[in-house]
């Protein structure tokens, strides 16, 4: 008999087959909800596994502290979470890990929570081969629910900023494939860095949808973050929300020294980990945001038609083909 | 520089020291808690790690994921849950992890939220080379807060079954230790099985304390569970809440074909996994509930004096120097 192993089923079926064993009315989106009697919760959880999402060369403890709760906070914003009331820890670590390790960690996820708000509720800790850090995260969920299914035909799509930096500061972190015979200038490679190591969400974002609202009876939009690429969530918007996303290449907002060509195009549309919010709003609330918040830019919209990402022109369209398709 | 490992600290220490990352006002116990406007969350974390708590030798898919469940159910109703809302679950996984396994998981896991309440939230799941699942669970604060901390010298001490059996199942199911020279007989060795593949909870032991509470006012007792053994509950109740808990060896409740002998004592005090309450209550409350559910055992009391264990009749305290300490 044939066995079916994970590496042969991929990432996206698995989470699909396990979405099977939850109830029907659960969501399957960025995060779970609990509903209460007054406030409506917001859960995450996400692992970041050593030498699959991290290591020691590319990232010092300290840094990936404050990326593991900014990965999770960026999650329940993308639902609509109005505020972080805090997270749990599970640490799996070998026997052998410095304790210096495990405190510079501490000390990131701290920072972080300083930053954006939430506290260390509780956690636990097993020995393990590999270094895993699994953090739940809890929010409450504010007047706006904002779902990956939620987008409608005739929304804008829209971003809260620019893809591929952390992709960029990755490998130049990992020094693998980078060396600068691109000749990037230094202010290029700082940002990049600190967009992998140090990454930022908009706890205001929220609020700026609220206050720019066309009309006050929409209370569901589209939304997701670009943590696994702006491709992905695209994708996962169109497949969720059963429409077609249609991508102007020319309003993707770059960094004005991004070098031109398609493996940077690739890099800007697959590398993940910037964790932008991409989201759809019906036209004038779109045209408010933009307005009221420069950094938000419309790239595109959705149409009636199979779920599926394209680029307005069609030429652009063949950098789709190369989709780094990621095994387990 | 001498550098500090994990394995020189030691898993208490560990705890200990991460705690310290935490706010002050937040419960160091079982769960954490989330309060809110009408009813306090419960939340609880737990990992499960292949070949340091599992391994498929032992125990099956299945069976694991029921267990997974229970262990964290446990923890829930030792801080006097009324109810589970559910669980996220988080997997580590190799890529050639059979789908088979991950279905089976997923099984135990509903057949046991099926049982004791509570549904699947969310989850997701990563690439590792060691499996790993994580369960956050949630429940609802009931009215009764039973905490680490709440002993108090004058209290009895109650534990909610038989200690051992669990450490004897693992011991059958890994066939390393266990020859059968004591003869044990079928029903024990197919009932300590069961313990260790299949435990269960009291779903009923708050309902039970409320029934038999002899004074209103009282609402925190002391209690935790044996998933770490019954000298580890104990212990971790005496330190907690500053007494000295003293024990009468011949009240500790054993199965009928329980074998004599220190070796046999060690495994019911430090074998682990078996998923009883214990915990203390006044004189009066705790002869109301052993008389209500006589499956509930007087073991011993709280006294005055330092946080510690020891026995009522000094010469089975030798037992306690073989206190197996464990590394991390």
């Amino acid at each position: 008999m044939h066995k079916e192993i994970l590496e042969d089923i991929g990432e996206k079926e698995l989470i699909n087959r396990l979405g099977k064993f939850m109830p029907k009315n659960q969501i399957l989106d960025d995060c779970a909800l609990i509903k209460t009697k007054n406030n409506d919760l917001l859960v995450n959880c996400d692992s970041l596994v050593e030498n699959i999402h991290f290591n020691d060369l590319t990232i010092c403890p300290r840094d990936l502290g404050w990326k593991a709760v900014v990965s999770n906070i960026s999650d329940l914003l993308s639902s609509g979470s109005k505020k972080t009331i805090g997270i749990t820890i599970s640490l799996i670590l070998p026997a052998k890990t410095e304790w210096f390790w495990v405190e510079e960690l501490y000390k990131g996820i701290n920072k972080a929570l300083k930053e954006y708000g939430g506290i260390i509720l509780g956690g636990d800790c097993s020995k393990g081969n590999q270094k895993a850090i699994s953090i739940t995260a809890f929010g409450i969920q504010g007047e706006l629910e904002l779902r990956r299914n939620a987008c409608k035909p005739g929304d804008i799509i829209l971003t809260t900023g620019i893809h591929g930096l952390s992709k960029l500061g990755f490998m130049i972190q990992s020094k693998v494939n980078f060396d600068n015979k691109f000749s990037l200038n230094e202010r290029l490679i700082i940002k990049s860095i600190e967009h992998f190591c140090r990454p930022k969400v908009y706890p205001n974002f929220l609020n700026n949808l609220l206050k720019t609202r066309s009309q006050k009876k929409i209370r569901r939009i589209g939304c997701t973050d670009s943590s696994d690429g702006l491709f992905q969530a695209l994708q996962d918007l169109a497949i969720s929300s059963k429409c077609k996303a249609i991508i102007n290449y020319e309003k993707m907002p770059k960094d004005k020294d991004w070098p031109k060509g398609d493996k940077w195009d690739e890099y800007y549309l697959f590398g993940g980990e910037d964790y932008e919010l991409v989201f759809s709003l019906p036209k004038k609330w779109a045209k408010n945001l933009s307005k009221f918040d420069k950094d938000i830019k419309e790239i595109g919209f959705f149409a009636d038609g199979s779920p599926s990402v394209e680029f307005k022109y069609n030429k652009k369209n063949k950098l789709f083909n190369n989709t780094p398709f990621k095994h387990f």
